[in-house]
Parts: C-alpha cells; structure tokens; sequence
C-alpha cells in the first residue's frame, strides 16, 4: 500500500497511527518536488484503504491490483467434493502414504472411518526423490483407493504426476492432489484444472505465498472447481527438523479467509510430532489436516518413519473436538479494489 | 546413530525395522573389508540404543555423545525465578516492548497481573536494528520496571545488551533476556551467567538447534542458574510475513524435556495473529509465552504493530485454560551415553 | 565418512590429522562397549578412505555408497551435442529468455555466432509464475530456433515443459532443457530421458545438491545421454536480490570433476550484474555459461530487465578469454566403493 | 521507487521501458479515484530518478530516502588503515585463525608479508560456538600479532569481542573486525566505533543488506573512521556446503560504489575450494580478501581444515595478477534525493 502524506503534514504522528492500525512503515519516499509517501512493509496487518486515509495528513491511499483474483474469491466456508470446510469443524484427510494393496487400502480406510475422518488419502503414483525408489501401482492403485473409500463412505484424495493421466486420476479421486516438487509445473496444473475437479495445492519447498497464490489461479483459470491450499513444511537450515512448518503464513491465510489444511506428517517427518504440530496447525487457523497413518509403519513402503500408527490415529481424531470453532476472521473487503494486500 | 550391521545380515529388514521406530536411515556405509554401517538422519524420531540394538541383524549401535550436557539435564518441570514451568500450566511473560515511563509501566503491570501473567517484560536497553531508532532509558528503565512488577507480584524479565551492565540488570530482573541478535555474543553469555541468575535466551535469527544449546551451554557453564530458550521465529524467504516461526523445533525440544516458551509477537509482527500462534505454541509444546501488550499501540516507542490491546491481551490469557496438560513426553533416557540425540 | 577409532588411541590426534586433511569432524560416537567413532562433516574436502585409514589410532573407516552412481561416471571433458565441455574454454548458450518471431530469433542467432558462442537457447514453451503472462510461440517457435541455429553453425537448447511434447522437443534441441521449477517433476525427467537426447538441468530453487543429483540420475536412467548441471541461483532471504548464486556448491561439483555451467541472467536479474557474476561462475569453476541477450531489451516479451543488450553480450564474451585454463582437480578415485562423498 | 502514472497513460509502454532500463515493475497500485502507480522491485538495477521520470506517461517518481546515509557516502577508492581500497589491486588480509603463539604468528607473517599482502590477520579473542573450544590467548595474542606484523611491514586486523576491551584492542589493530555473530551487537559496533578506527564488519549469517548497511551505519555514527564490509557466507539448506557465498550481493554493493572484500575461508571451510572462490569474489567486484593460512593446518587450534598450506597461499596470490582492473561502475547518483536504493 502506498500512502501519500498532505504537505507539512506531520509524519511522526501519521506512523504512528499506521502502527496502531497493525502497520509496518518502510522508509519514506520523496519525489523531486517534495511530495512524500510511505509504503507499508508486505508483513502489516491487512488494513482497508478507507481507515488509512482516514488519517489525518494522508492525501491519498494506492492500493496493489491483485494478480489472483480468483484465489482471492475462494473464501471460507467452501463446499469441496461434497464436504464442508470452514465450518467450525476440521476436516481431515488421512491415510497411507502409497496404496501399497488392495487389501492394505481397505483396511486403511476402515479404520480412517472409524475414527470420523472424511477423506481416504493414500498415492498410486509416488514422487520420489530417488529414481530407484517405489513409484506406486499406478491405475490399479487408483481402483483400490477408490473401492476401498466407497466401501467407507469416504471421498478420495491422492496425486497426479503428469498432465497425460489427469483423466484417468479424475475418474478415481474426489480431489485432485499437486505435490510440493510439482507447485510450479504449469503443465500439470493446467492439465487437473482442465477436469474440472477441485484440487489440493501442495506448497513448493521454497515457494513464496504469491507464487503459491499464481499456481492456484493457474489451476483455476484452466477450470478447476476449487482450490484448497496445504501446507506441509517449507526448505530449513536446521538438520534436526525434516521441514519447517509455516503456521505464520497458515495465520495469515486463515485471517484472509482462504482454505488452508495442514498436512503435519511431511512437516515434521516424526510420528511422535505430527499429534502437536496438527492441533498447533489447527490452533493457527488451518480448516482441516492431511495425515499420514498406517496399519504397520514397519513395513510401509514409503514414509514409514512419519506414519501414525492406528493407535496414535484413533488419539489424534479424538483430540480434535477441542478446535471446534477457532478464531476466523472474516476478511475485511476493501470496496475500491479486488484484494491485493498492503503491497 | 551408527548402526553396525552384521555380516550376512537383511538390510532391507533393518531399514524396515528402524521406519518402524520412526528412525529414517541414511545411505549404506561400507568399509575395505566389506563391512556395512548406517547413520540414522537428525530428524528421526529419539530412540534408545537398547531398542535398535534388538533388532535382529544389528551388531552394535554408537550414540553421539553431547556437546552440551548441562543444557540436556535442565529437564522440566523447572522452577525459575519462583516460578514453575512445564507443569501443564503455561507461564506468561507479558508487558510493553520498551520501558517508556513510570507510569506506562505501572499501568501495563496492574493489566499484566489482573489477566493472571506471571512475568512483567519490558526493555530498558534496546537493541534496535538502526542506530536511529530509540534505544531505551536505561538505568531508570530497570528501577521503573522492577517497581511496577513488585507492585502487583510479578517477576522482571529484562534485556542485557551489555557485559558491563551485567550487574545492574541483575539487581533488577528476576529472569535476564539475551535477544536474538546477541544469541552467539559469548561475552554477553559469559556475562549473564556469572550473575548466577536465570537466563531466558532468544533464538537466532538462523541459528540451528546445536548452535543454540551451546550458547545455553555458554552461559551455564558461566554460572547460569537455569537457561530457558525461546523460540521467536527464524529467518524465511517470504516478504509477506515477518518471520518464520519454528513450531516443529519446539516439538522437538519438548519431546525431549526441555523448556521451550514461544514469543508470537516477534514471530508474526502482527497483533491480530498473535492469539492463533500463541495458542499453536502451546499446542505444539512449550511451557510458556512471551508477549507483548501495550495499552496504546499507536504510542507505543516500538514494536508498536505487534502489541496487543488491552482487550486482545485479556482474550489471549482467557483462552489459555484450554492448553492446561498439554502431550509431553518424558525423555527416553539412554543409559549408556548423556543425551546426543541420533546423530 | 565413518571412522572408527581403535581402543586407547589419542582422539585428538586423530581430530588434527582430520583437520590436516582438510576434514570437519562432528561429535564422537560411542558404543556400550565403549568403541569411538568419528563422523566426517558432509562439508568436508573430499578424502580417499585410504588416507584416512592410514591415519595412526584408525581402526577402519566406512564410505557411503553413492545413490546417483551415473551421474558420479559423467566426469569432465564431455562431448554434450558435438561440443566439448571441461577442455578449458568455457562453453556459451546464449539468446533470448523466449522465441518471439522467426526475425528476432534469427537476428539473436547471427550475434550469438558471431560473438563466438555454441548455443542458441531460447524458450518455445515458457514456464510463468502467472498463468497470465505470455506462455510461448509453441511448435512454430521451435521450428524458428532450430532454423535460425542450424543457418549461423549453433546447436539448439531449448526447455521441455510436459512429456507429451518430450518427442517433438526432441527433434528440434540439441540439448532439452529441465526447468528450475521442474527440477523434480519425475514423469518430465523419465520423458526427457527417454528421447536419448543429452539434456541440461537446472537446479531447483531449494533443491539439496543430492535431490539435485538423484534427478539427474532419474533423467540418465530413463536414457538420458547426457545430464549437465545448470546453477542459476537459489531462493535467498535478501529482497535486494532476486536470487542467491550458489558458487560453492559450483566449486564442489567442478572439485569432484562433473561438468556444471551457470547461469548469471536469472541468477541477478539485472544485467549491469551478469558480467562480474559470469566471470566469478567461470573462476569458481564452471564449464559454461547460460546467458539471455536480447537485440531491444525493453521490448523482451519476458524477462527484459535481465537481457543483456548486444553490446554487453560482445563484452562479455571477449572478457572470456581470461577463464581459459580453470582450475580443475581430478577427482580422487576412490578403489573400493563408487563415489559417495564424505557422508 | 515509486513510479506514479499519468491518467490515461499505456501502462505497458511504461513497463516496456522499466524492463528496457533494467528494473522488474512489481503490481499496479490504484487509488480510489482512479490514480494509477507502479513499485519497482528491491532487485531492479539501480535507475535514477530522472530517467524514469523522462519515460512518456510517467507524472512523477518518489525515492526512498536511505536510512544510512554515512554508509553511502564511503565510496571507493578509500584509504583504510594506510592502505588503499578500490584502486584495482585487490588488498589480502592472512594470517592464521587464531594467534597461537609469538612464533606461530612470527613465521605467519613472514610468509603473507613475502607473497605480498597487505594485513596480517589473527585472533587474540575468539568467539567459538562451544564454550568448550579454544578462545583465544587474549592480549598476549594482541601484542605477538602487532611486534609480528610491524616486523615486516604488515598492517593488523584482529576481532574484537566485547566493549570493555575495545581500547585495548585498538592499540594493536590497524582495523578492528566485528565478526559474524556480533553483526547486530549494537554495544559493541558503538564501542569499536568510539576508538576513532577503521571497522572491518563481516555479513551476519541471515543479516540482509539492509541491516548490514544499518550496523555500520551505527559504527560510523559511533565515530568509527571507515566501515569497510565482509561478506563470508550465509546460512544455507544444503549440508554439502558449510556457507553460501553471496556474490550477487557483492556484486550490487560494487555496483554501488561500495567497498567490500570477500572471506573465501569461511564461505567454503576447505582449503581446496579457497583459491577458485576467492578469485569469483574479486571477478564479482569485491576489493579486497580476508584469507586463513597456516603453516601446519593440522595442529591449528582452530579452523584447521579452511587454512591454506604456505604453499597453497603462495599460488592464490600469484593468480591475482589477473584481478587488477575489475569493473567497477561509478554510482550513478541522484541529485534530488541522498541514495536510497530503488525501493
């Protein structure tokens, strides 16, 4: 947001008035002739143009044109694959990291349902990082999942890898899943928007929320019903922690009013963590969880180490009842502009 | 952890067995002689010697040994100052960012205490990240305080900048803060722990978890009688928020004993999230908060786009009832080796 | 690098020949039977396990088997598309960030040549942060790239974006490109591979050097001829770059022998930068560079502000004669096990 | 900066232009009645105010004004200690980690005096990351350093650790270095700054530009004589690397004007890597190197595996040679307004 301050106005009381709105003020910009603005720093309080100008001494307030507008319409509480998110209630999405059998699935989503969740998650085509790891069953993994939630009353949740089987994963998943390492595949994005399906948008390891924000829109403009955002732990510099959970920026969706999940099992990596850093995502704001659990993390063919097993499962579930209604804020609609934040 | 595999052995089994404790396993060592070893990464789960040296196929097992044993023997619940932490009911520190007057911190003390707060913070010397910027009052900073908080029952918690003011903060804190910037000043550490007091120590801005256990260790080592470690959020890439507050590191330090608080004022920079992150702070583990409240944000010297209101702050302290016993897990202890974590 | 101590020797000593080696030592390990062993920090110099065993008081020392052993055998001097890499004289792709008419592509393919570089890059299909900006030429493009390289004597690099167009990319580049963004996008890599063409991959802009070599691995695997290695930057905390170059990671990959070029345009983003960071790419120890170069920057349909104009691409490839004869260390073999590193 | 647009101006031109001068055009702000402005982006090449004011459409520019301003106005060449900086022979700064003895740092000094440099460096206080390590023999280890340096005409640079001994260590260094953990110690930038000598002041491991610029700027107003910066690596994700060596940044401070040398021992902590990184540090812009050496790096008492052998610092400072004339561009100043970068 640009403020233009009146000429002789007072800058020290302007500043502080923006600081008691929630504002942090960069350096003042001066132009040839004298004329003086500020520029609120990106990580403010998202605060309306009217209140701003409101301040005595503010000439004029710009306000950034957002480059996703259709993210920024997405607002809580939405209705995704049939189920309500936003609502007071998390959501959750649990189940094995791949679909490793037709049986194992099964037995996965009974027990997912069991303990109330509502999407069976589980990968029929694995992204690794080493070529000579499992890559999933492909097409008859998709079968299993899709047999196995039917059979539970659960919706579907699991990957697409490449654009050329989007239809095929289409047929199978309630909601399409992007992977963190595909965010910015442009491709792929197009090509799961292009079902018409909603999808669910991994954050890249290293995105920024605007380069988040544009991959949604990209899903969207190509079709896609609705996006849910996940966030699942940002690159670190600490070796002791797999990935580094962002619950700030969690915060910050949650206050804008955006549909935000968090998926605690990639964050930490660690099953004894996932219990604490999925009631800390949910506290932060997140309207539902993706997790991780399997029957016998001992023998999972991937992620094993970061899979609750049924027991930790059926607490998790049980300690969710305490974040009934968490703080949401509704987002306060500048009436001039389409949201573009305080940039 | 070095896992010593024997001769013959099924490795894949091993593997499986460790993902089974939550252990994920590095590459395969091999020596001249055909001998094989693997090395568990740092952010698999703390496991006991005991327990991999069971599994079937594994010759001997070496632990790291610690760098910082005082640091890993401060287990909670510690009392601290008068004051108990991590006995299921979090400790908060509350209070403006900077000492401004006697009377400002009179009335933040009365609002501090009737809220039910156990520490009065405010900084008498400041460090400011320009040399322009307030730097505090000082001396009559620290007597205001200590007057404000004796007058409602509260502990001090207070900034030491400088070795040669080590003394007089002192006389004044009852818990003396080292900030984040300051984290590796090791003369400061030295200082601070030769007063024998308490030392609450700010994380750097991007120091990992082994450099700042050793500057814990810095200041026991000097006399320290308990270091307390915070948590305010580390450096990130994102310009939308001000910092990136590390959650999972704080699951981690809890799951491991030790005592953790969590500054969500810092971390966010912005008062409408800080009530959502210090509620996921809590969630995930630590045992206390540090936070800043002001009674009029728009006046206030610094930091004024974080301090909560009054009102904000009396939200904050009535929602806390919820995190009363929050999931801790008593430290496996290896009876071998003082705590190295799986290194 | 796994060293075990023998019982009784002096572990300092061992500690300072490390040093001497050039070797980081991490904490020592012990057993329940009290053997020691050390670890060698990943950011170690590269040392034979000879060497260390040699060592007096070292009992045995284990290596990590490599997971990208294809990548490991493509050591310097390559032939990628007819041209030779890692003889000394730096290697030149240069041309526009993106194809935009057959005149502008023919235009930039005569000064490309004419200044004395191997490649014409140019991009068909263009892989945007916003679905709304200009997304390429497509199929045309390509036909355009190839005719003007084919009319000056250059070979073609040109970035693949989907697999079902991996064929047709295929028969218009010398070299297939794997975008920053699509660095782990697993099913482009195997589809890139497949074609047989040599292909350049880019770095992933929080991509580890292991996630970066074990992609590259999964493009040689899948039939790759060739993978060379493209540093271009890596996502830094500073908003006064756009991103950070990683000329260490450069200086390592070149001390292990493999063939890595750099990227200096989006790199700095600014193309007053891109002449003293082509030339620190060239002393740190890269084999070539990735350029952008435009005839009318202003008028770029992407990335203008990054184009060198034709005067500073001519300044820039006459500078080059200076970077002859690099510094490059034959990398030590290893008898006993593939290459791992230090791990 | 902040371009504001004419009313009916072709908003594209505008940008055309921006990019033709080298700046990215972040969002378009608009105000409530209509007024259109454009934010350049941090990482735009510095522009002046009159060139985009001369773009058609553009009504006026405002610029920010900078917030440290002594910083700015120290453009190079400058005279540090007695030595000149920026005239096209970079300056070396060697000697070992630590002072170790009389004769160690005796012999030390020959040697750096003989292969030409300019500093002997050496540390009498040392600031480790374990309170455990070797900390320095104090002012012994200042007295060996100066009676060395002096004996072959050799000027000194040694870190001073805390304020009380800043006028000790003024009397025996020629520039007082403020090293990397203590770069936002506000106490000790004011102490070295009261001595009244140059300050060497290394980049902090997560510190941006922006609060470098504002450490030396408290130096400066402190009274120091010169600040002259150190980049010598960053926090990374990466194990493989011990830093990230930042030479776009470099590259930008030359660009300013600015003086800056570069630590090619800590950016890689392998003495095998020192000589290419250091010859990219001066290729990028940099005037100047601070450089470990050692004569036996295996019994060094610190940093052993960074030290170069004699012979290894003997060949890096004949490749200098080649390093004479970097460019170096003259900052384009603003008449309006004292530097403020584009932000």
């Amino acid at each position: 947001m640009i403020v233009n301050i009146e000429n002789g106005a007072d800058l020290s009381k302007i500043q502080s008035e923006l600081a008691g709105l929630g504002c942090w003020v960069g350096p003042v910009h001066i132009s040839a002739s004298g004329h003086r603005a500020l520029l609120l720093k990106p990580y403010s309080a998202p605060v309306s143009a009217e209140d701003v100008r409101n301040i005595p001494g503010v000439e004029s307030v710009l306000v950034a044109v957002s480059e996703h507008a259709r993210m920024d319409s997405q607002m809580l509480p939405l209705t995704v694959a049939g189920v309500d998110f936003g609502t007071g209630t998390p959501v959750v999405m649990a189940g094995p990291c791949s679909v490793e059998s037709e049986d194992q699935i099964y037995q996965a989503a009974r027990r997912v349902a069991g303990c109330g969740a509502q999407f069976l998650r589980g990968g029929a085509y694995k992204p690794r990082t080493s070529p000579y790891s499992f890559q999933g069953h492909g097409a008859p993994g998709l079968r299993w999942l899709q047999g196995a939630a039917t059979a539970f009353g659960l919706r579907t949740v699991t990957e697409l890898l490449t654009p050329e089987q989007a239809d095929l994963v289409a047929c199978y998943a309630d909601l399409i899943q992007i992977g963190s390492r595909n965010m910015q595949n442009m491709s792929l994005l197009r090509a799961a928007g292009q079902t018409g399906k909603p999808v669910l948008l991994k954050r890249g390891a290293a995105a920024t929320l605007q380069e988040w924000l544009l991959a949604g829109e990209a899903a969207l403009l190509a079709g896609a019903q609705t996006v849910l955002l996940c966030e699942r732990g940002v690159r670190g510099f600490d070796p002791t922690t797999r990935n580094l959970l962002d619950l700030g920026t969690v915060a910050h969706l949650a206050s804008l009013g955006l549909g935000i999940i968090v998926d605690p099992s990639h964050a930490t990596g660690r099953r004894d963590l996932v219990l604490p850093l999925a009631q800390a995502g949910l506290a932060a704001g997140a309207c539902g969880l993706l997790v991780e659990t399997h029957d016998q993390p001992q023998t999972a063919l991937s992620d094993g180490p970061q899979a609750l097993t049924p027991h930790q499962f059926a607490q998790l579930m049980g300690s969710l009842a305490l974040f009934g209604n968490r703080t949401r804020q509704s987002r306060s609609v500048d009436t001039e502009v389409a949201w573009g934040g305080v940039q």
